[in-house]
């Protein structure tokens, strides 16, 4: 078999790709300046320019049925874009149709095409930033980094994985037993082999990031992957689809391994495939109640769920006040919480902390914060609207309002106006203090721009509610602020036994919101807010079977 | 941390295993001939007095409860032997407080241990493979071979993979992001976190080989491990979890990392254990009615299961007809056709088949199988008890008589003497002709000593019935017979199609029925016989998690 064109192009980049995963410190491949010194001159206009192009027509792609438009832009640009509505049963009769070739391929060519696809949208990179920052309501840098480079990141982590994993194993081999006479001899092959058709079933929020790992796993090892976008993102996934189907039909392969699954308002598309028979991957963002029915329902697949969770920051004591209380800021207001990573509980202890500023009290600490809020996200909206960009949806909008009685207000959630797009929904994000025993109100998640300041008794028991409440709802993320490492190794102990990913003392550039790809694991797999990482072995290794034969060989 | 002893000791064999699972070659540990040259003229009478001595009396193992005692031997060796009979809330406790200390040792000294473990049963290989010999019914040769040197291999291919896994990461890293000014530096750790709990659910027929790969795979990654043995077949794992927990407290662990749960009869010990919500990963063997139980309602934990299947055989034309019949004549055979790789189908083409001594009709081919059978295990008695050994259970037997009238009697299965056991139940093959549109019949399982010759239209015709059959029952094991290399490469793409294991014209030494350690993998885990495969990334990466901590450094 001569190898395949595709993947002596990328052969380089796979081979960095896979030092990094191995070695896990810090690499990237696709550039997350949106600058034009690194772009070009025309990057921007013209992606700009393309998005455009879509808004109010039938999106080029060659699916058939009829045409549907459900996505309301949370900054109100208006979008009305017409996707082809294709049935179930010819999503799955085309995936099931284009399986074979696609397995007889490789992984050598597989992995190929799928870095050409992974380039392919990085050349349409602003383009898909602007479909993010349309559908899901992020200041246009965040869809830029998060919907762009960190999302191909991702999608090349998960090929990575996907390639080691296939090629852990020989793809032939010789088995000779030695015995009384000649030896036994055999020759064995071993084939790779997918599990069938591949789901991923989209978010609002991060329609690329959260979906690229799952896409590219599935595809890099073989199986036809349907696409089931949110009804409210569906553009950055038409335009991933858009271009994937280009590659694949460019390379003489079957375009229909990659196919947009879109859907009419409250037609539960998901569902209906989630539970084909020939359905035999999930990958799953979004809600704690439609992940839970998923693996519940959806048993003929290996389901892969990213939940809800509580996320949980436990202050100790810190010898950067003003930095922490900056941090974290950033870290409430960037997408206006609505991160499944966002912290939602700041754990303090009601007799105050130790700090560099001396002696700060519970209520200086949540104040101390409350303005960092109020100077980063409300003080200049012009500003502001860059980091905390406009709510997603009417339901995160509606909890805003609920959640200001769940609480005494630390920093109260106004209605702020973008001044660009005067439609938008834009609110500043909501503080609320807590008293420790009010745990049936800050146990559960409260998704959006809501956060509680916790008075707890110590930090051992920041520590026990830490444990107790992500060990019941689970969590993405954790943070730890503490000068005393005894605290901080305690800390890493209680993250360990719950299962949660730990950040300590950050203060800087770092937020505990942002994973990296080829170094951070975003999720554990391990508490119930997700069932897997990005990426690990676990997350590709079951997305195919090893499949041998073997006849005997001649004595030598 | 200094280099954990056992993992000094053993290093190089875990080594070796690495390299051996990564080429897949020819490799083996445990030498699997039991003879006095290789083990020492005095081994196999000393394990044979070890296993006596276990007769009639309490098993010593320093484990709470009353004592149950459930075994029959298919020899009709009295056994009576009294295991403790701990209740689950005690296994469970003490498991999950034995988990922390294996947490923190890391997968080095996890690794070392459970080489140790392996070294100190094969020191008791004779013990063990008498256990396996009077419990199963298997002959001796055999019950030592796949219940001692060949279980023994497969624990050892679980170790490395889970080593594998649990070290593709570095434990710690440096995250050093170029930017403006100072790189932005962070020190990241990565902790390999067990599940919790692990229940392996072992079966009657390989009480060590089918449930050490689980055993171990757990065990190395970090988790408690509870073994539930079938209640006839208690003793191989009471023996294996004596050794281990000897191991365990000479290592300075916590013995309850391996526990013994011996049940009262008719008690459903595995369905209580099995639910708990501490036991996050189970393994089982057995009936697909409780491999599917277990899939359905075990829902708190990742369920690996080895159910049934409908194993066939394709039959199109030979260069060796004698070696052919000979060949299946010992699969069918070996252990009374109570593996779950025992071909059930062969189907033949009604026209006959093309062979080295010219035309053969169904019938003659038919008649050739059933002669070899004959000569092997009917013939001289004392020689057919070595190759069918006993009957395990009264269903098995009873299976048989059923089976009498489901097809035209090829080769009538007989009662034997056993000249050793008087008692024993020894029953021969039992082999029946049957139309090719009675899938009806023939396309279900039936376990034990029953095949049928299955008459079909064509090799094409076979082939359909294979794809049909095995795509909806599962299947461990396929073999096809051609000298046509076109069919040969048909036969692959079916068995490519329905995911199950492939072995062309075997004649000789080599059987479809056993797989080797380190290069041949048991199960795929892509048809519904198996959810996975023994032993493969996907086998292991699931049963930890990493979870990660991070924090600044100082720029450089």
């Amino acid at each position: 078999m001569t190898e395949n064109p595709l993947y002596t192009k990328h052969a380089e980049t796979l081979a960095r790709a896979l030092t990094a995963i191995a070695e896990r410190d810090y690499w990237s491949h696709y550039p997350e300046s949106p600058s034009p010194k690194v772009y070009g001159e025309h990057a921007a206009t013209e992606g700009k320019a393309a998005f455009e192009a879509y808004l109010g027509k039938p999106f080029p792609l060659d699916q058939p049925g009829d045409r549907v438009a459900t996505e309301q832009s949370p900054f109100g640009i208006p979008l009305e874009i017409k996707y082809p509505h294709t049935d179930p049963e010819t999503l799955i009769t085309a995936a099931t149709a284009a399986l074979p070739g696609w397995r007889d391929a490789g992984p050598d060519a597989r992995a190929g095409v799928c870095l050409e696809i992974l380039d392919r949208l990085h050349q349409h990179v602003f383009e898909l930033a602007n479909a993010v920052h349309a559908t899901s309501g992020q200041a246009f840098v965040m869809a830029f980094q998060a919907g762009g480079p960190h999302a191909l990141d991702r999608g090349l982590e998960a090929v990575a994985y996907a390639y080691a994993e296939q090629t852990r194993h020989p793809a032939t081999a010789v088995w000779s037993k030695p015995g009384k006479g000649a030896p036994l001899r055999m020759a064995k092959t071993f084939h790779v082999v997918p599990r069938g058709v591949a789901l991923v079933v989209c978010c609002n929020t991060f329609p690329t990031w959260n979906s690229y790992p799952g896409l590219f796993a599935s595809l890099a090892t073989g199986n036809p992957v349907i696409v089931k976008p949110h009804p409210g993102a569906v553009l950055p996934l038409a335009v991933t689809v858009r271009y994937a189907r280009e590659v694949l039909a460019e390379a003489g392969f079957d375009p229909n391994l990659v196919q947009l699954a879109a859907e009419a308002t409250n037609e539960g598309l998901a569902s209906t495939l989630a539970t084909r028979p020939e359905v035999k991957i999930i990958d799953f963002t979004g809600s704690t109640a439609y992940g839970d029915w998923l693996e519940a329902n959806a048993r003929q697949a290996v389901v892969y769920t990213e939940k809800a969770g509580v996320n949980t920051v436990i202050v100790d004591s810190t010898d950067d006040f003003d930095g922490m209380c900056r941090n974290l800021a950033f870290s409430l207001s960037l997408y206006s919480g609505q991160m499944c990573t966002t912290p939602q509980n700041i754990l303090v202890p009601a007799g105050g902390i130790d700090t560099d500023q001396g002696r700060k009290s519970f209520d200086e600490v949540a104040t101390g914060i409350g303005e960092a809020v109020h100077k980063l996200a409300v003080v200049d909206p012009a500003k502001g609207v860059e980091i905390i960009g406009a709510i997603a949806n009417q339901a995160n909008q509606q909890r805003i309002d609920q959640a200001r009685a769940a609480g005494e207000v630390v920093l109260d959630s106004i209605e702020l106006t973008h001044p660009t797009y005067p439609a938008a929904v834009v609110r500043s994000p909501l503080l609320l203090k807590q008293r420790g025993d009010a745990e049936q109100v800050y146990g559960e998640e409260w998704f959006g721009p809501i956060s509680f300041l916790v008075a707890t008794d110590s930090t051992e028991a920041s520590l026990a509610v830490f444990q107790r409440v992500v060990g019941a709802r689970g969590a993405l993320t954790a943070a730890v602020y503490s000068t005393d490492e005894q605290v901080l190794a305690e800390a890493e102990r209680a993250a360990v036994a719950v299962g949660v990913n730990l950040s300590c003392n950050l203060t800087g550039g770092v937020f505990v919101n942002q994973s990296a790809a080829f170094s951070d694991f975003h999720a554990t797999g391990a508490n119930p807010a997700a069932n897997a990482a990005l990426t690990d072995g676990a997350y590709v290794a079951n997305r195919f079977r090893v499949v041998q034969s073997r006849r005997h060989l001649a004595a030598e």
